[in-house]
């Protein structure tokens, strides 16, 4: 979803008139100590609709950023936390896909200034840590461990996230998500959580780079490292699915099987570089093993893009036995375990996970969003309904329909 | 095992008096269309000891090759077929990792002729198909399934493998392993499972090239990829483990944690490069939390060289949740899966497979052979034991009872 309502306020007053975006401070380091009342979509439990309600958004504090959402999307890792599929504290603001304007800044923050485009990152990068400054290229991977979300991960992930404050009108300290927190008019995050951006970029377009495409695209390009000429299979056709088939493109991939349940969605995977779309439900024997026989003997690549066990190991078993790269991408089920024969690794497959498509967020989303103005890719066709923010509850009722 | 006993023969008459090796034909190829009479050692059925008995080898057919062996390796797969894990049709000769010289060769040999020092390949290479071909050089590996040989893999790997005939003298066909079987005075393989390899080349030595050696250092250095400065834990100190630590070694690894039930094997790791070594015995808690204590987090590289699937679940949990790469070295048991939590890849570990080291046998053994004459890398550390090959009972007790 992305905001139309401030998409065009945003059109109509340009980058510098923070102070008529409806709210009453008046923009820049000159207000910073003051706290923001504005409106955010709150979550009190599980499986429950978002309250609209009246916030209260501290200032940042010492490398801190607040920022002015101004376009955000619906992820199905925000919907997981609805579910109860992810265990978060509540009440909680969800939102990690989105992008805004700095309104003003915390001391010692040296990477952005009031009134930049920025885009938060779920994933921060902090230039500093062992996770930041690895190494290994190759295997190079975010440093945010979701698993850790589910205990202590302030302590854990120390360099890391978390301590913009969002609290409601009535006193009670809302939780941070993800460390962004996007379904809000304004947000807290910590400086090495954000990432500035051109200024000339379409906020209601590239906040998608905040988390979807990027998720996909780079786990084409940066985990898998999908060869010219390459078979891929990518299993789930949602907005993550479509970025994979995008990357699997880009990278010169000869074939790119698209798998669904949905038949509805095909179309945009061939408008985007599918050369084969398959539904599961048209067959009588497993899915891997129509892949396995489609291909003589497995794909190269395959890519579980929908956050379950069967299709993790479907997507596993149908590449190739010698050399093919399985990668998970869609995010694993709280404690649902998967049982597999190590042979099927031991012969020379690969498995493995990519978190925000393995880019270290600070350096590649600026990076990103420059190679979107340039067109080399395009988001269009992943925006399926623009909404005004406040019904939010009604675009995640489009995001489990599935609707286009 | 190296066979001590062919190894002073074949000092005493050198490679071309292929004529004096005690059996009733000349050499070359004037006589290919005979029939060998001679000793090999025959598994019957499981857990029983081999019977050492006359067979006869046939002549090469077109594209074969008839090696006289002169020293051969005993390995842990041998090992896991006479115990039953790895299920195989008897009786069969095993042996997979030897050196030996061409006796003969059939019509349409080109890559060797009689007298040439050579090592069998169980994992072929014919240069032509898919997976010799493959372009995927980040992810290469072997194109022998061993899975495959629960069933009919003749069939299904077309060009690789096994038209050698060894029957005993009763007349009954006696089944090959690997396409090499190697316990036998003479074999038969495909010319696409024969690597040509110096003339100087002491055979008692480089025999462990054709597996234990190549397997385990290729495994850090071709599946793993090491890069300097990085933290390595090998699980497991038999041959093949201490050929990983000279992998890491040579890759310029800063840290290379040995692991082992047995402390007396630690000297000679920490001989070949290991920096710490941990008995898991001596801890309360499981392994793979001591290794991430010890290492702040995490290793970069893990590598499985036992065969056991707790084992391989440890090595997996010990790596860095970020951008650990564990590889499975050591041969699954058959039918035993592994269960793990699928957050564990999600959040960017890589899980792979290793089979002979990922190398390419017929264009890297001759390499590895030039580099170990280059004194590159040793092998003696790997011999324990050298013994007559009619002892070769004796031998397999002593790989079951890891005497050193």
């Amino acid at each position: 979803m992305t905001s139309k309502e401030e998409q065009q306020l945003w059109g109509q007053r340009g980058p510098s008139a923070l102070d008529t975006l409806g709210l009453s401070l008046q923009g820049g380091n000159l207000f910073e100590s003051l706290v923001i009342k504005c409106k955010a979509a709150v979550l009190w439990e599980v499986n429950k609709p978002f309250s609209i309600e009246e916030v209260e958004v501290a200032p940042p504090k010492e490398h801190e950023v607040r920022i002015k959402i101004m376009a955000t999307g619906i992820c199905r890792s925000d919907d997981h936390v609805i579910t109860g599929a992810l265990v978060e504290p509540f009440p909680i603001i969800l939102g990690h896909e989105a992008a805004g304007v700095v309104e003003s800044v915390g001391q010692g923050v040296t990477s952005v200034k009031p009134g930049d485009k920025v885009v938060p990152l779920f994933v921060p990068q902090c230039g500093e840590c062992k996770n930041c400054l690895s190494i290994f290229l190759d295997y190079l991977q975010p440093q945010f461990d979701l698993t850790l979300s589910k205990t202590d991960y302030k302590q854990q992930i120390s360099h890391a996230i978390i301590s913009g404050h969002v609290s409601n009108s009535l006193g009670k300290a809302v939780h941070h998500f993800l460390g962004t927190s996007t379904f809000t008019e304004y947000t807290v995050v910590h400086e090495s959580a954000v990432a500035k951006i051109d200024s000339a970029a379409p906020l209601e377009k590239v906040c998608l780079i905040g988390c979807g495409f990027s998720t996909g695209y780079g786990a084409a390009l940066q985990t898998a490292k999908v060869e010219p000429g390459s078979t891929c299979a990518v299993f789930g056709l949602g907005g993550v699915g479509l970025s994979v088939i995008m990357g699997c493109k880009v990278a010169g991939a000869a074939r790119i099987i698209a798998v669904d349940i949905n038949s509805n969605k095909f179309a945009k995977a061939k408008e985007l570089g599918a050369t084969d779309c398959i539904n599961p439900k048209d067959f009588d024997k497993p899915i891997h093993e129509v892949l396995t026989e489609m291909t003589g003997g497995g794909v190269d690549y395959s890519f579980e893009v929908i956050g379950r066990t069967d299709t993790m190991t479907a997507a596993f078993a149908c590449c190739h036995y010698n050399y093919g790269v399985s990668v998970i991408v869609g995010v694993p089920p709280a404690a649902q375990n998967i049982t597999f024969d190590p042979m099927l690794l031991f012969t020379g497959r690969s498995w493995k996970g990519s978190v925000f498509g393995g880019w270290k967020g600070k350096d590649a989303v600026p990076k990103l969003v420059d190679d979107y103005m340039k067109k080399k890719f395009v988001l269009d066709p992943l925006i399926t309904h623009t909404l005004p923010w406040t019904k939010i509850n009604e675009g995640f009722d489009l995001l489990r329909t599935g609707k286009r």
